[in-house]
């Protein structure tokens, strides 16, 4: 991992005061994204991922996936030289895997502000916050429909989270706007309210289209048409149904060198078989036939393998998360991605729980590891996701992205340098000894060991005197300190200008719908 | 993972009510230990690990280890051949390994059950719960010194644990029995509450004889003989000190053919460096040390690679649990125990937490997930550990019990039988399909997923009639209806009557002692 950005740091001249200084300070650091120095877990050999991806062309030539209410696209396939039935397409064997191969297998996705530009692919972790929930959940206001105010408070949360590299998209469904306007107020607080990269709009594709005039507002014209500036989430209908919304808004990525993610979205069981073998195959072929499509659009577009895998309950049909089936399918699912030389996103602080509280942790702890270990390039929902994803928690968005701390300090691996090696503070020590004086102790202590900013680590009667708070609390605290010291990025005032006037226009030239 | 025991399930007929009845019905069926299917993770290269090894070797030679008040270790050691000057141990490079060579790399250790009796090495997993609290908590008492009440309720816990192997040892400190007769009444408990192995008392040297004596009732004396059926806990003082209370109690067990923990007991940066690399070095040479000892004493004596480590809060010197630095020691001391082809103690669920919320939960998942990739074969504190050891909490214990299950899935691995590609399914339901009601998800559904018998996966609106609950609230109903139903195991009533008689005669024979 690459060291945090310190600029804005304050320094103190030493001791304690400057400890405590350091402590208050306001902090819009933002770390550099993630890329792993540990190896990945591997947890599928050469004949079990042989096997699917065999079974897998067998489903594209076999089965075949549906392109429904897509002429173009069916006629895409055909030149292709697929044959299509109706809306129904069957690719020869090998021919998706070929299509593939234009596909980058490293992304540069740009920010406005240049340093905060992300790497997708290979060795890199970005990570991203929740996507899509209607509600929002705080320990005030309990449980409510999302608002626009909601949606650029998260916003401003993921600006003055460190360990979050990336805006993301639709962090909470901003219900008190419109459905056919609200891309346009959701672009408008990403770009002016944080200078991290973010996500397009998909819901139709004129949104998407938006989306690039808005991008070519904000970074140029050229410099749009030459770069990635957005990274934006294409849903497969699962199974092998591929629906016009997705595919339009695809399209116009594609056409305009903006990045997809192509993700089979599925529920164990439900939309994909029991069973992690056939899961994965299902997978394997949504997958290739969607980035494959986004290749005969514009060979090179850039892509990104993706997976959303939960389990369910069969006694109640509730998906659930944080399972070890899931964890079994991501990790299968990126040694597939990295067959194919892909970025791959998968995994998220996935949980069913209606709280931030232990059941939610237990589950989004597994999945973070999980994605961490699996090889995982683009993180979605990494934090604040609640109740299956129909919540966004403020609380536990804060709770999470301290944890993505500990992910950058894994990733780092083990130095084995000779001051690492420590060989002289163990001679100096010596049995029956203590560390906590020697000179290798005192020059190292202050990077050694990753810090949580939200836990307690105090002893039980300071603890017990202040309060006896648990997580939440903490977290409710924690809320209220980054929104009492966000500070809006600078942003140069004609571009500023220029979004609302486009946005003042757009909303202008339709009635509201709120379907 | 080999099958669950589901002798004593209640079966249905099939349909609603069958699934109803065993949803109700007791359960003291106990998983088989884990045995993985799973690689573990490797996160050292080779040649990390031979510096980690060379330098180990170098403070054995060079810094040597202390023998402490432990004549007769010190001329063990002379007589093997290491330079003895005063306590301090020099061993000649190469030696400590060469002795470690006559210790088993796999351990049978048995239960008077004998079907629960576990394999300690290689591939396996066997799950012991926490040990050593001189507190609990629980919802409705909070904190408050634990008693030997408190003491059997957690031992019946653990044996109405599914997913639990091991009945523990110390699962927290009965202190309302003189410390010089604790370890009697706490053998008397896992005995005849439980049928799952155990752990022997290491407080004495005399404790562990009576421990052993005690094993010579249950198991007949040629059997513990010839048998492992205890595994206790030997800490060695880090850094490099072995006091003569732990060697005193190795050399009784050891003596005895009973397994030993050999186990540095390390917070980063005050027992060890604070680097990862120096810290792993040091827990090598310990361990070495410690191992080669137990083979002086008996060539042969079964014995664990141990490793206890936690890092440190550098603001308040309070160890800290869950974190990245204690995960990279964790996997990298996994590999050193297996390139010395020893069975391997380590992980658990570790927190600092003084309540089991959020925070307790994340650290809990972090080191629970590490333990099962990093090869761990002994996991003891694997349930009901809380505030960094200090608490045993029962809502926790079974929390994290339930997680366990998620661990024996995991480690289970992918099927890739023809039935698990699933082809079948994916061709029978096709694009757009559902995946429900097809054929092969009837037929394996109900081994499918792994599911929690904690947590709740209801929508909001049924959890919030039934009060909202969170996830503690749920464990205080689960703990209630595990001592509910709890049943206790048949044991020969002359077994009983001797144990007894053992237990009085002891008390008799000295009076109390409260230090």
């Amino acid at each position: 991992m690459a060291e945090a950005d310190t600029r804005r740091r304050t320094r103190g001249s030493g001791g304690g005061a400057a400890r405590r200084a350091e402590r208050t300070a306001v902090s819009v650091e933002t770390a550099r994204y993630i890329e792993r120095n540990i190896p990945n877990f591997e947890i599928l050999n050469e004949e079990a991922l042989e096997i699917i991806e065999t079974n897998a062309e067998t489903i594209l030539e076999e089965i075949g996936v549906a392109f429904v209410n897509n002429p173009a696209a069916l006629e895409r396939w055909r030149e292709a030289g697929a044959d299509v039935m109706g809306e129904r397409v069957r690719i020869p064997r090998g021919l998706a895997r070929k299509l593939c191969s234009t596909a980058p297998s490293r992304i540069i996705q740009h920010a406005r502000n240049p340093e905060r530009a992300v790497e997708i692919g290979g060795r890199s972790l970005v990570l991203a916050p929740v996507y899509g929930p209607p509600f929002v959940h705080d320990a005030m206001g309990g449980r409510r429909y999302a608002t626009m105010a909601d949606f650029e408070k998260f916003v401003k949360l993921g600006y003055m989270s460190k360990w979050l590299h990336h805006s993301g998209g639709t962090v909470c469904e901003p219900t008190d706007i419109p459905v056919n306007k609200r891309h346009l107020d959701m672009l408008m607080a990403h770009m002016t309210l944080s200078d991290k990269p973010f996500m397009g709009s998909v819901t139709e594709p004129s949104r998407a289209q938006d989306s690039v005039e808005m991008c070519e507002i904000l970074f140029g014209k050229e410099f749009v048409q030459t770069n990635t500036v957005m990274t934006s989430l294409i849903n497969i209908n699962s199974p092998m149904t591929f629906d016009d919304v997705m595919m339009g808004a695809l399209e116009v990525y594609a056409q305009n060198n903006q990045a997809c993610i192509v993700s089979p979205f599925i529920v164990g069981g439900a939309m994909a078989p029991v069973s992690v073998m056939g899961t994965l195959t299902q997978v394997l072929a949504e997958v290739m036939a969607g980035i494959a499509y986004s290749q005969l659009v514009r060979p090179g577009a850039p892509v990104i393998f993706g997976a959303f895998v939960t389990s369910i309950d069969m006694n109640s049909g509730a998906p659930t998360f944080g399972t070890p089936e899931a964890s079994q399918i991501t990790y299968g699912a990126g040694q597939l991605a990295r067959r194919m030389n892909l970025p791959y996103r998968s995994a998220g602080s996935f949980t069913g729980s209606k709280l931030p509280d232990a059941q939610a942790a237990y589950e989004t702890a597994n999945s973070l590891n999980m994605g961490l270990l699996s090889g995982v390039n683009f993180m979605l929902h990494a934090c604040g996701w609640l109740e299956g994803g129909l919540v966004a928690s403020f609380e536990k968005f804060v709770m999470d992205a301290d944890q993505l701390g500990a992910l950058h300090k894994m990733a780092q691996g083990i130095a084995t340098d000779e001051d690492a090696q420590a060989m002289g503070a163990i001679a100096e020590v010596g049995p029956g000894g203590h560390y906590l004086g020697c000179a290798h102790t005192q020059a190292n202590f202050k990077s050694a060991f990753w810090r949580s900013e939200v836990f307690d680590f105090k002893p039980y009667e300071t603890w017990s005197e202040e309060g006896a708070r648990d997580t939440m609390a903490l977290a409710t605290e924690r809320v209220q300190r980054l929104i009492d010291t966000y500070q809006q990025p600078a942003l140069d005032p004609g571009i500023h200008e220029a979004l609302t006037e486009y946005v003042s226009k757009k909303k202008a030239s339709m009635p509201d719908a709120f379907m």
